[in-house]
């Protein structure tokens, strides 16, 4: 059942021994939304604990350092910016089906908690969260503040995103009056990058190539390479958007090797569906974002999706 | 002499054909402020004009296309977001001495304007025009609010820095209500990247290098390959800040090459100061940004950093 943002906060007042779930590879978002309210329900005389499938990352230890709790059997399972619960992960599997509340702003959420404060218009489930906690009353401590400008910058990319309503700028400000450390958490978030990463841009930039004129941007991604940089899944994320960047560029593919082949993730950024491509190579996806395979070597690939981008690039 | 936003408004109402001058190498908030006054003006049926001694960038188009304007002499000169005459570059030099008003936020403004309304808590000048437009009563039209959100995101990295305070978020949310298209523009500006930048960052990565255990990155930029890039000053910005931003660097070097030698920038994130840096080597600059000259060939520049540098890394 969908309850409001008030139907929220008095469920949650009303709640004993909280498990707060975040989703499996946390992000800002989860952790910073969990972490707002199980900091807000301390504060309020109550027990709670957060979940997390995974081990939650270092950059985050500013609002995750919780002090040695008592231990306490979860009586109210609270799942926050899970979409799905299959996005529980492994170790939070055995709360499946035991879910009393979920709080989330994906619009994809497959409803499966009892009850279910969802909002797709937030740029940010700590969007969400924020209302909550002033519908309960909650003091907003320099610390909440600090957890929920994380779930906001980090799910608007700094600001940058399309899901920004003048809403998300309006909490921004009043999170930094109560004291987020803006300035420090974005340098954290965005300016901060680990070796892995360069490593694995320098791959990257280094193997950029472009054809038809520059209107298409080709990258390569090398098993060979990629394994020597010891580069993990997160310091990957992302790597396919970069050929599309450029300027005058309407197609940008990333070739990543595979056994027998190249997995391409094909980007576009002009009327041109990717999609459409894709599918003339066997795969599928999105009209600005699809993928495909193809099997055989780099230039036999390379010449392949050639081929295929005469008839789409005028 | 220093005048307040009401009375820089009343100044700007009572003023006739009125020349906006921004600084020499435009960037989106001397542009933004310039324009956001331009139309603000326009629509209150004065005559104005903007005046910049640098072709204006392409990327700008969105508000810097103007109707074809009636030829005036001006009357009244206006700098916006010019620190100081000597920025306002060749082409407008004719116009020192002679400015009547300076709207800035630079704190080393140096008062070369009879009139001026500084205000160095400002993240942009635009935040201050904002104030200005609010005071003149002006229709803040969508393409007003888009001049005036370009100029913020610009001068705050997309809101990143630590020139941003609330009322920065503030401003950018009552933009967005006004009409400005924060996602395209934070798209412009942010996203793309052109051909010549992406040559630059494919150097730099490619040259990417680590001493003492990682504590300290260097790249190194030669001047052949960056020739043969053809990249301009802009496509160059903000290069030397990439080595200290990777997790655990203490000291990000960038080396220059120059005809006898290199022209190394110092960044540093940790207590290291980098001047004191560049002062062992001949140079000298700020505590985390500064500069110096090393003579010879990189393989001895090198070794002659790392000898200054045991000082200072533990």
């Amino acid at each position: 059942m969908d309850i409001s943002v008030k139907q929220t906060a008095e469920e949650l007042l009303g709640a004993q021994d909280i498990i707060l779930l975040a989703h499996k590879s946390p992000d800002g978002d989860t952790l910073g939304s969990c972490f707002a309210l199980y900091w807000a329900l301390r504060g309020m005389g109550r027990r709670a604990r957060v979940v997390c499938s995974d081990p939650l990352p270092l950059k985050y230890a500013y609002f995750t350092q919780t002090p040695a709790a008592e231990e306490f059997e979860g009586q109210y399972i609270c799942s926050v910016d899970v979409a799905d619960e299959q996005l529980l992960g492994h170790g939070s599997a055995r709360f499946a089906g035991k879910i009393s509340l979920c709080i989330d702003h994906h619009a994809s959420n497959t409803g499966y908690a009892r009850l279910r404060c969802l909002d797709p218009g937030c740029a940010a489930t700590a969007q969400l969260v924020y209302s909550i906690l002033l519908e309960m009353k909650a003091t907003i401590t320099p610390i909440i503040a600090d957890c929920l400008f994380t779930g906001i910058t980090t799910d608007t990319g700094c600001f940058r995103y399309s899901n920004v309503t003048p809403e998300t700028h309006e909490i921004a400000a009043r999170l930094m009056s109560l004291g987020a450390d803006a300035a420090e958490i974005n340098r954290v978030m965005f300016e901060q990058k680990t070796k892995g990463r360069m490593a694995v841009e320098r791959i990257v930039m280094g193997s950029l190539d472009y054809d038809f004129d520059g209107k298409c941007a080709i990258v390569c991604i090398s098993r060979d390479i990629l394994n020597r940089t010891g580069a993990c899944d997160e310091e990957l994320e992302g790597v396919s958007a970069i050929p599309r960047r450029i300027e005058g560029v309407q197609v940008g593919v990333t070739f990543n090797e595979r056994d027998n082949g190249y997995k391409l993730s094909v980007r576009t950024s002009s009327d041109i569906d990717a999609s459409e491509v894709c599918k003339m190579l066997g795969g599928g996806g999105h009209k600005r974002a699809a993928g495909c395979f193809i099997e055989g070597d780099y230039a036999g690939a390379r010449a392949r999706l050639h081929e295929i981008l005469i008839k789409f690039i005028k």
